[in-house]
């Protein structure tokens, strides 16, 4: 149910970002990047609400989230606590209202930065439709599901240096890559440049090293959820992903949403992981709803055109949750930090509109997109513009995430 | 030729830290950790000589030393150049060279840190007989080296929150693995705990997102070298590796040697790269001498044992240089940061005993070990202690990196 703000623009059923959300970011307006939540249309400086005495000291003041991230489960609610009071409808218009309208800002007029220092990036490979088309296009039918993907999410360490907030403009890769009737591999652009349409679990509280944590632990050591586009160039990751897997392919740029929203506002839409196939064994098996409904999609738009919607799914058609995955990341003894990013996988549902890649949507380029402009497309072309969006549907209100999108450029010459 | 120091300790052509050398770690005595330089049996307090003013100011009170790695190489020059002459038996015996002399701790005295903090780690490929080894072992001789093996150096990122510093027990890791005839997979401690004979470029100099970095600007981005031990659970490894590469397998730990060995003590040992059996593309070709000469070896000790030397092998068998990885790691645009850790891959020479991993050692776990004391190994049990030891040999001097070893602790109960 909508809980009521005295920031009108909160109470509309469309808009993102109601009183129930309360997510977490990074702002600056011609000044130092600091700490916000958003409400309405509005961006909240949290940094000014510490500075007051309304907030207690996390690091508000800090131009990333990591100090507030670090306090752990009972902070991070003691604050959502009173930020939802301040901003309640219920809140007395006196003193402390004029101070918080004073930390407004209208938010078109701010700049939004990556909201946290990404200690390392993870991504992973835990939806199964995706799995198995890409599976089938690589390596056939047959073997498209790995013998252990049943059995552990699997996943590789991507690179932290390159993910950027939403907006950043994104180089197309050069790389190295071969033909499969060539003697000799050539190096140039990508050919093949697409997204994988994912969302990204946020780790606030940290493991030691040696010590595995539990599902349950896992999932106490996440602080929220962002979108996630993990830009994938097709033509060199081919060449280069056996046998220690994908490197430059996807080195080059993830982009995330501005706004990490909290495992507390997403707590009304969890939901359970899909009928197991074969049990897991017992250190990653379920022991509750971890997934999450979540409304996904992707929209694509050519220079100087409109938005088309490509691909319209769901998070909930992942076959293991971020707290699993970051059970099994744990499993060796690898110890976690405070900030790192674990990407799901591309979200893909079980129909071809609800594919998250456009790898899978042209399957392999050889069916083009055609889009609302009679423009077609087998990969990312010059200009375009991918846009992924996101959303938690309740009754007569949503959580969103923000945009999460990024235009190409031309590649450098090579 | 040895360059002679007041520190007569050394002036022996035995000592790893003669005046040739001049490392870089950071060490503390019962207080808070800070840069230092060794020579010979000791340790030279580069904070208390910045506080002196006998250093420019370069964050050398830091607990790492990413702050003066960050500085590039004219001010990593003239530090090497200041120090050089400081501790030259040339220099003056006055007022200047007591407060050098009130810096200097004996070596035993102190306790040796991560000498930087590790922005990420990233694990090469580029021993070509290692390659072929493993390459036959999991995928038979005639698909030993993958098809793109001789056109790029391979590689895959690791972890950097377990990258730890010579002396750091190393718990056994648990993980999931499955035995060829086995119906499902179990969980449990590795059954077959490995090493990995590398050497690890540490990065000085960044390099902007969406931007390649030449091989000439790539060598000239890394600030030194540093003894690599990659440990490697096998089992886990051949159950997960695929198709995304390792992941747990690697995850659990990496040791390094306290001492960044600078490029500059290295210079007289550049030596270049194998033949190529296929002309590398222009972008990763060689532009002059850009590996080393420097003598590896392995010893492995059962607890309460005395140590057996198991390999020696030479840095100068690597197909890839560190230079050729880090233009590699840059080519899609993948932004390089300073302290980025890239390990060489496993250097096994051409002959059994230059191998440098157990797994090639005793093919498989096929042909035991037998250490000194009369017992055996196929592969590491608790309690036992794997060391890494390097130096590059000098006419009349060497240039040794310090010890790198880790004892391993039972894993937990699972």
């Amino acid at each position: 149910m909508l809980m009521s703000s005295w920031v009108e623009t909160a109470n509309d059923p469309q808009c993102p970002f109601p009183l129930n959300n309360l997510p977490f970011g990074v702002f600056s307006a011609g000044d130092a990047p600091r700490c916000a939540t958003a409400i309405g249309d509005k961006v909240l400086d949290l940094a000014a609400l510490q500075k007051a005495g309304l907030l207690p000291a996390c690091g508000f003041d800090e131009p990333a989230l990591n100090t507030f991230m670090a306090k752990g489960p009972q902070v991070w609610q003691a604050v959502r606590d009173r930020l939802t009071s301040l901003l309640s409808a219920e809140h007395e218009d006196g003193e402390t209202r004029l101070q918080v309208t004073s930390a407004l800002h209208e938010a078109c007029d701010v700049r939004l930065h990556l909201p946290f220092q990404v200690s390392e990036y993870t991504d992973f490979y835990a939806g199964k439709q995706h799995a198995i088309n890409v599976g089938t296009m690589f390596r056939g039918a047959e073997n498209a599901l790995p013998p252990n993907w049943l059995h552990i999410p699997i996943g590789y360490n991507g690179r932290a240096s390159t993910v950027v907030v939403s907006g950043t403009e994104i180089r197309r890769p050069l790389g190295q890559t071969k033909a499969p009737d060539a003697d000799m591999p050539s190096f140039g652009p990508c050919q093949r440049l697409d997204i994988e349409l994912e969302m990204g679990a946020v780790i606030g509280l940290p493991s030691n090293m040696g010590q595995p944590v539990s599902v349950d632990e896992a999932d106490a050591m996440i602080f929220g959820y962002v979108l996630l586009n993990d830009w994938s160039a097709r033509d060199i990751q081919a060449w280069e992903y056996q046998p220690l897997g994908p490197f430059q392919a996807k080195a080059f740029a993830t982009t995330i949403s501005p706004w990490i929203v909290t495992k507390a506002a997403l707590e009304p839409f969890r939901c359970p992981t899909p009928e197991r196939e074969k049990p897991l064994l017992p250190h990653l098996r379920d022991t509750g709803p971890m997934l999450y409904d979540i409304e996904l999609g992707v929209s694509m738009t050519a220079k100087g055109g409109a938005p088309t919607v490509i691909s319209q799914t769901n998070y909930r058609y992942m076959y293991y949750s971020a707290a699993q995955q970051l059970a099994h990341h744990s499993s060796s003894g690898c110890a976690m930090r405070t900030g790192d990013l674990l990407g799901s996988g591309t979200v893909s549902g079980p129909d071809k509109h609800q594919y998250g890649s456009l790898l899978e949507m042209t399957w392999g380029g050889k069916e083009p997109l055609t889009l609302d402009d009679g423009q077609t497309r087998r990969f990312i072309e010059d200009g375009d513009t991918l846009a992924l969006h996101g959303h938690a549907q309740g009754q007569g209100y949503r959580i969103g995430f923000g945009s999460c999108k990024g235009t190409i450029l031309p590649a450098f010459d090579s």
